[in-house]
């Protein structure tokens, strides 16, 4: 089964945040270097909490298409507020928000993304800016085929716009594409979009003291520890 | 001079037919190969010749937003008409316009692109579609970072909102991004926008039976005879 399948998909799509790289690790260091003299996990733990209802507003059609780094201002704004820290100006508030440009991959990644390229063409697709995900990836050394982005097709996912556009930007069927994410939710959006899914793993996402349930959910055409081990799954 | 210059610029984006693939030779290559009875270089500048018209109809409001990919079959149904080539299936016809995904790199491409790229951020700026030059580009080992198209701003070159672009994306101003291009008109839109511009010289663009006009243009910030030469000129 998995060799007919791993020869049938054309395309993986990546999430990049948890999925590719470690924001929680990255935007803990970036607060630290600044510092803010707040706790950084806690930190980086409501910056990211902020990201959802922030995306909520754009779909919902209460804000205009934003950016990711424009929402990630207007969340670093309020945080500043609530964690009583005044003392930056703005040139840097706006290098503390671009900490999201400066996430570290994950150990396995840019090994795993190697061997995943040399059969698939792999492209990101993450709700990130291009922007963004052109400055972390040449940072990280991420070898991306392609950079795609909810900026690309004006929606944030879950829209199915999002899943089925990487199908159409490659002309191919929406099951030859393969999201690879550490959220079951991102993949269950994809499946219903039509497009096979592959959950990695990722335990650590929300730090060491806080571990993940990554049980495996049937649904998904593959269940990988990490990048290396679906690597060895689709034959790479 | 340079040296000032060269330190300024952040992002450095490349027109790419011609600029950095060899479309003629491409296209000759593949019509010969599908046997189909005509000659090769009339029919490839048949070809070539028909996509200005062809995307001025999008950029007047003619026909809605069509991708190359599509301007490029509607001109080759027009085509094979005109060259009486009548029996090819739909399947072949797919094949054979997609010879726009296949074209070679200009011998100094991927080298020069690597120098390039270990200093600045390395991105396309084509009208082609991002799927169009991530074929290309893995077929053909191009370095870029990132592949911004027209298909991402919803306007084709020369319509600034393209140059524009390209700063908006990576949030710098547009005197810190510089197109790279073998065409002068491209390169005086990208100026009259704020861009830098280099000039690569490319004369068999058409064959090497009709060599191009190559002379230096002063405006343009740099002008080099190919991509090795430009990562000289900015000490790469």
């Amino acid at each position: 089964m998995n060799r007919a399948m791993a020869d049938h998909i054309k395309i993986l799509a990546f999430d990049v945040f948890g999925t590719v790289v470690d924001w929680h690790q990255g935007v803990m260091r970036e607060v630290r270097s600044m510092n803010l003299g707040v706790d950084p996990d806690k930190f980086a733990l409501a910056w990211r909490a902020g990201y959802m209802p922030a995306m909520q507003k754009v779909m919902s059609g209460q804000l205009d298409w934003t950016s990711i780094d424009d929402l990630h201002r207007m969340i670093l704004d309020d945080l500043l507020d609530t964690f009583h820290v005044t003392h930056l100006n703005e040139g840097q508030k706006r290098h503390l928000n671009k900490a999201w440009h400066r996430l570290d991959a994950w150990p396995d990644a840019v090994a795993g993304l190697t061997r995943l390229k040399s059969r698939y063409t792999i492209c990101t697709l993450s709700n990130g800016n291009i922007g963004l995900l052109a400055n972390m990836a040449k940072r990280a050394a991420l070898p991306w085929d392609c950079i795609l982005s909810a900026e690309v097709f004006r929606k944030y996912k879950p829209d199915p716009a999002t899943y089925l556009g990487v199908a159409q930007v490659f002309d191919v069927t929406p099951d030859e594409v393969m999201l690879v994410a550490a959220h079951q939710d991102d993949l269950a959006h994809a499946r219903a979009a039509g497009l096979r899914t592959a959950y990695i793993e990722r335990p650590m996402e929300y730090g060491p003291s806080r571990q993940k349930d990554v049980s495996a959910h049937p649904d998904n055409t593959f269940h990988a520890k990490d990048l290396i081990d679906l690597a060895s799954l689709l034959n790479c």
